[in-house]
């Protein structure tokens, strides 16, 4: 069928809170690690993709201007926490089509400002400005999934206390601490049941993979990392249902990506997936296959998904303890799993690791948006 | 080589000032008009591209969710000016690498609204700050051109003309009215020697195309117009020069589009170009080769880009009279060209038209920024 696309090379920068660092500057570190470790001529470079939600025109054009690179193909894509995943599909796709042999895929947010900002609250969306806003739907969610499933609240924890473990060994991680169970259920609520140590830090950061034909990857590299699908779809609204909107997208993206991959979730080594709060992890590793439904919070509690588990979920440390920095986060999780194929990543490494899985949703929780849904599988 | 990308079906609502209608119902209109234009099943859609600057999170996912067309994969795209041309590459390369076989490129922008907004200046973006906003620069550009070549205020006023005239024939054009080179050079100043009449007007809008592969166009119509090359790049900062960025860039892009489609200015018969001040459809038919370097000015007096000239440049009114609702333009000029070569543009048809050409500018006005430039080359 089209061709083959890899991954040659990664860039990430250290996620955290840097109000007073630009946006372009942390993208532009990202952008050089990640040529750098391709070891390609950043001339050689034909396309760019950049994902970003809130950081105004031209967003990837701004960030190679600085570093000289100029003339590829720019496009600047948004998709709200897809939006790096949805980055990755594009390069992937002019790859695909013949149009290009190396690309970059690039994603970075700052959502910390010297004046203390956050999210704007979209005008139109209703649900929001009745409070509905992103912990009140996640915590909807939990205490569903506590009443049909019987998950308990130490469960939810559980994942908290493994992303913040692992979170622990990756030097890039925002949130740098052991935590405890009671630590975290006696965190401040945020949205009851879930504590503040349940939801996932206020990030900043950026980070960049390089893409490549295959004829163009063994060029620079006898280690390419194949990426062997990357699914975008969007919700079908099944809000307010049993299965969650986010739910719906992640088990069909998932599916169509193990179809195209010729995979399935038992292949999985290696998964950063969608944690902003601790319940999401629980409802993905269902959605993706990993266990059944319902069975996400005994998942986690009996150490399935730990680094020495049946598959190792969020091994940089997740959403969660990493950090969220919107538009990032897609190409980070790609950054993660690549270098956990490689058998690169220090001390948060997965014995073994050949395939792994990377899995965003951006949108999908607000009823008039409908969302995105990205899902990308890779292999060594 | 890879597959080639038809268009088949095209919608675009009136531009104009509709301060109280919510960008998406515009969107919608122009997706709905270009689904039954090329009479496909909506269910059967694979892919969406959405192009917008200033519309939020998830503007494509709200539009279709709206119309009931969820579940694809929707990616919003935004290049400031040339997001339209970079929502149809980003389709047409999903088509080419042969993972969807039809889909819907959209852009939309409202800049009306009840209060009376308009384009919010980039906070770092110091020329801006200081007054280089883009009438200015613009201004800069014909005082240059006029001095270099001698081009005069007339004849940068006969663009204006020629578009109004055009746009009298289009009924969904903004500005309706016939105009003379004294009422263009007695406008008010914006700046100087630019009038209000050399300037775009505020416009909101929306536009939509359906593209399909060669397979799936021959089941829905007999006259699918061939998108035959879709290039778009960034610039390469030589502003101040000679030649300024959006012009290096366009001859950049125009050049590559050519040779992907083996094609030559003179082979042209139609072509909508980037022209949101008057001065810019000068500079820009000498970038695309439609006449030599300082000779845009005695290019259009002589009515060489005439709707029965050498090559129509703006049948539809161009940005100039028909509107420049950022986002929608790129994809409103290949609805434009689509209309002409399938002869079904009304009072406006350029007769014969067999090749046209769509050519936008995003940012690349502003020093920090670089810019992206799309150029599509259609043909039947």
């Amino acid at each position: 069928m089209s061709a083959k696309v890899y991954v040659i090379g990664a860039g990430m920068t250290t996620f955290g809170a840097f109000p007073e660092t630009e946006v372009h500057a942390l993208a532009q570190q990202a952008v050089w690690e990640a040529i750098n470790s391709a070891g390609v001529d950043p001339r050689r470079l034909e396309v760019c993709y950049a994902g970003h939600a809130y950081q105004g025109p031209c967003f990837g054009q701004k960030t190679l201007c600085r570093l000289g690179l100029t003339g590829m193909p720019v496009v600047n894509v948004e998709n709200a926490c897809a939006s790096g995943g949805s980055a990755i599909l594009g390069v992937s796709s002019m790859i695909k089509s013949g149009q290009a042999d190396l690309g970059i895929a690039l994603g970075g947010e700052k959502l910390t400002s010297p004046s203390g900002g956050f999210l704007p609250l979209v005008s139109d969306d209703l649900d929001s400005s009745m409070g509905r806003v992103m912990p009140a739907a996640f915590a909807m969610m939990a205490r569903r999934h506590m009443e049909m499933f019987g998950t308990t609240i130490e469960q939810i924890a559980m994942v908290s206390i493994k992303n913040y473990n692992n979170g622990l060994l990756n030097p890039r991680c925002h949130m740098k601490r052991k935590i405890t169970v009671e630590e975290v259920l006696n965190s401040p609520i945020i949205a009851d049941p879930l504590t503040r140590l349940c939801c996932c830090p206020i990030s900043d950061g950026a980070a960049a993979v390089i893409l490549a034909s295959e004829k163009v990857a063994r060029q620079y590299t006898s280690k390419p990392v194949e990426l062997v699908a990357s699914v975008l779809n969007s919700g079908k609204r099944v809000r307010y249902n049993i299965i969650n909107e986010s739910s719906e997208m992640s088990i069909r993206a998932a599916k169509a990506a193990y179809e195209i991959a010729g995979l399935g979730p038992r292949d999985i080594d290696v998964c950063e997936l969608h944690d902003p709060f601790s319940i999401a992890e629980i409802v993905h590793c269902e959605d993706l296959g990993f266990c059944g439904l319902g069975e996400g919070g005994p998942f986690v509690a009996e150490g399935r998904s730990a680094l020495d588990g049946e598959v190792a979920v969020s091994p940089s440390g997740g959403l969660m303890a990493k950090g969220h920095p919107l538009g990032a986060t897609g190409v980070a999780q790609v950054a993660e799993i690549f270098w956990q194929l490689r058998g690169e990543a220090g001390s948060r490494q997965v014995p073994g690791a050949k395939v792994g899985l990377a899995h965003t949703i951006g949108g999908g929780v607000s009823r008039i948006e409908s969302g995105a849904c990205s899902v990308q599988i890779l292999k060594i």
